[in-house]
């Protein structure tokens, strides 16, 4: 039984994503009829520039003024494809107020406003979906938000960022230099002439923000996320990681903490164990390890990003919201309920890799153990190497916080023996 | 805005999952509550022994009649926990009837009867919610149904089954037999005392029949699905597989056709390459792969089963069924409006690894390979060893219809030369 009035769709943004949203609503059309109950129309196409040739799109449907396709009263869903806080958030929240529902591939939104392009959503009765924000076609937002809604989720620890795990993975598997890898990057379109929010770990750092909201029912805002870039990891990180049957990923890591009343959002380069599951996600794939209490560990695998993988999560939230729609209500909204504190990092606890060069004379492991110790932070192992009157120590920790990691780190580069902190990585996965 | 008077669940069954399932209910009620957006009350449980101590269970709740429970009237969800085909039919139907949704584990069921139990639903306007019927914890249903649900899906490959896995996986690693891989699976809890369902592929086979009907939107019946056990599988077998580089998994294997109007689904051992991921698949795990159009490839692994994993799965059906219900709507319910062929197990096309033992005399690969060629079923390597007058023959085709490679088999068996056949096995998953 289908309803005949289609239902009406404005897709803002026609490039990497909005060209394959448009594409797939054509070709499969049918398909997405019979799936909703009732056909879906494309309505118009707000783009940037005008002259661009756009394949399969009628010339008729293009505008370049995103705010009347929005305001026209007639739309049933906006697609939000365009990127960037602005005019996105004034296009949303416009489109709320007009009655339509909306579906957004927008972390960096998402992670800066999503509490009150939420709440937009709740006033209007409308839905806001945006699975394609973290993770590309990896369902994730759908898993925390509804398959895990019986249960609890204590910890979120993932790559989802493919441009980064593409150079760390070249780095890795070549002993190439971070320079060389991110050349062969963008070289290869994996990444973007500007690779600042990238490899910088903003955008890692936004999607951390949205899962650990959506996984611990709390709010959690860009700024509560700690982030550390991976522009400083070295082929001899890579070297010493291997030493220890370890590779190194930038990880997006979202805990609760033991009594369950904090959480902490984090992503940084981190050593993983070659076992671990994550070590061998390979070239520009993500993947997500969830941990819950009564599911135990489960793992979402799949390409991250990319026009065509973005655009079918794209399209699984524009089916979800059209049936929403056609049923007169509304999917989960937000649900932050829980209002837990999210700690600074100095609370995270974890385990250390650190690399220091040191005077090669009697007494100076001494010395730097006491320090250790002094600060609380447990030794696991360390490994002595020495020539020519210099010397390298390495020190695996046991789990330590970041606040007396980094005191212990403080009061080591004050020590006459210690030449220099060579570096510090944090150990994971294990 | 909390509404408050609570909705009323009553559970059938009350053993492995069901326990599990009234526990989480319990001490996670408040969260529940506020994710719901109003209390959950267990207002039943019905058991087939009364004399057992159920911990945490309030003894006034407990009953023998089940089918009274279900006809109440007052009954808003369902959570059928039992198991097998009757009573739970009946009473899935009769819960409809009286105007519950209904959550369920049951895979055999929902296998065997998912279309009249959907019908039903959709009769009376209810729920049938039913994640933890296939791979436990995992989230596949979901992700197929709706994630998926503007994607192409075009196969699913995976582990489904967490006993088979165990005792495969002990193969691999210590050399043992099946027999003595079994006996330690049963001692360790892994396989129940009648293993049939698991060792023969039955309870593959039907969540393969259950997956391949979501993710191709038609109907696949039981009986549809080609079905073949691990019983067979031998010490020997996997030195073979070992020396391609492979290992062997017993996988369930949706497929649609090339030219998309018609599917396949099968549930069989077959080796796969050590650099697949399903290949590390370790214990009694699962993980399922889907390819897709849009999405690429994505795969989902976890905990396939196990009274808690299961419960949680039960429990984010138990959330979303009651969401749908306070407003008063329903979620997707059965799409098979592709209404594709499901053809027989002839027409799938795959690699295989044949062992013959054969004559060690001059022109005995001849006579061999020219059966191949006569049947149309193309060589990839051959691997000849002979002592005493003995030999044996490794075969690996290319891409072959099992109809062709069953011609082939049959006419060899005819060969005087060919002194037996000493096993067939699928390459799958390069
Ligand atoms: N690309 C991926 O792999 C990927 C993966 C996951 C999520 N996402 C997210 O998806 C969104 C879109 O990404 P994308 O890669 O498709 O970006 P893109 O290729 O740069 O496309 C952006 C589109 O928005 C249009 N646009 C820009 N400013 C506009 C304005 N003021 N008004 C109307 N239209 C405007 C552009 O018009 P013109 O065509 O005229 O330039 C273009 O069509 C972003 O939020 C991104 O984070 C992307
Ligand atoms: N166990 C798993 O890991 C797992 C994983 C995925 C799916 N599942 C599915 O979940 C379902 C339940 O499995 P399970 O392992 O929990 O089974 P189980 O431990 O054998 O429990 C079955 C329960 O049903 C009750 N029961 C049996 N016949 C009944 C009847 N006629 N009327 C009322 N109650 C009756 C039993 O009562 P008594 O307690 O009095 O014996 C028992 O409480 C099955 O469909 C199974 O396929 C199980």
């Amino acid at each position: 039984m289908m309803r005949t009035r289609p239902l009406k769709v404005a897709l803002l943004g026609c490039g990497v994503v909005g060209s394959e949203v448009a594409r797939i609503m054509t070709t499969h059309a049918d398909d997405l009829a019979a799936r909703i109950g009732a056909p879906v129309e494309l309505a118009g196409v707000a783009v940037r520039r005008t002259g661009k040739v756009r394949e399969g799109i009628d010339p008729a449907l293009v505008t370049t003024d995103a705010t009347a396709l929005v305001k026209r009263g007639d739309i049933d869903v906006v697609v939000e494809v365009i990127g960037g806080i602005e005019p996105a958030r004034t296009l949303i929240t416009a489109a709320f107020e007009h009655g339509a529902s909306v579906v957004s591939a927008n972390k960096a939104l998402l992670a800066q406003d999503g509490a009150a392009l939420h709440a937009a959503a709740g006033e209007h009765g409308r839905d806001l979906y945006y699975e394609a924000a973290v993770a590309g076609a990896i369902p994730l937002i759908r898993p925390l938000r509804e398959s895990l809604a019986g249960d609890k989720v204590n910890r979120v620890l993932g790559i989802v960022n493919g441009t980064t795990n593409f150079i760390l993975d070249k780095m890795d598997s070549t002993g190439a230099g971070y320079q060389e890898a991110l050349d062969e990057a963008t070289a290869l379109g994996y990444a973007e002439a500007d690779p600042t929010a990238d490899v910088e770990g903003f955008d890692a750092a936004a999607k951390a923000a949205i899962l650990a909201g959506i996984a611990f029912h709390t709010r959690v805002r860009l700024d509560d996320v700690y982030r550390e870039g991976m522009t400083e990891v070295t082929a001899a990180d890579f070297r010493s990681a291997k030493e220890m049957g370890c590779t190194i990923k930038l990880l997006a890591i979202c805990e609760r903490s033991k009594d369950g009343t904090s959480v902490t959002a984090r992503v940084h380069p981190a050593m993983i164990p070659l076992s671990h599951p994550l070590a061998s996600v390979r070239g520009a794939y993500n993947a997500v390890f969830v941990e819950s209490d009564a599911a135990g560990q489960l793992m979402f695998y799949g390409p991250g990003a990319g026009g065509s993988p973005t655009a079918s999560a794209v399209l699984g939230d524009l089916v979800a919201v059209c049936r929403n729609r056609l049923n007169g209500t509304t999917g989960p909204g937000e649900s932050a309920y829980a209002d837990l504190t999210v700690s600074p990092m100095g609370e995270v606890v974890t385990r250390y890799h650190i690399s220091l060069d040191v005077a090669d004379k009697p007494g100076v492991l001494a010395q730097v153990a006491t320090v250790f110790a002094e600060h609380g932070v447990s030794i696991d192992t360390v490994r002595q190497q020495g020539k020519d009157g210099e010397a390298s120590l390495v020190v695996v920790t046991h789990r330590a916080s970041d606040a007396s990691l980094s005191g212990t780190v403080e009061a080591l580069r004050k020590l006459d023996t210690v030449r220099g902190v060579a570096s510090i990585m944090r150990v994971e996965g294990e």
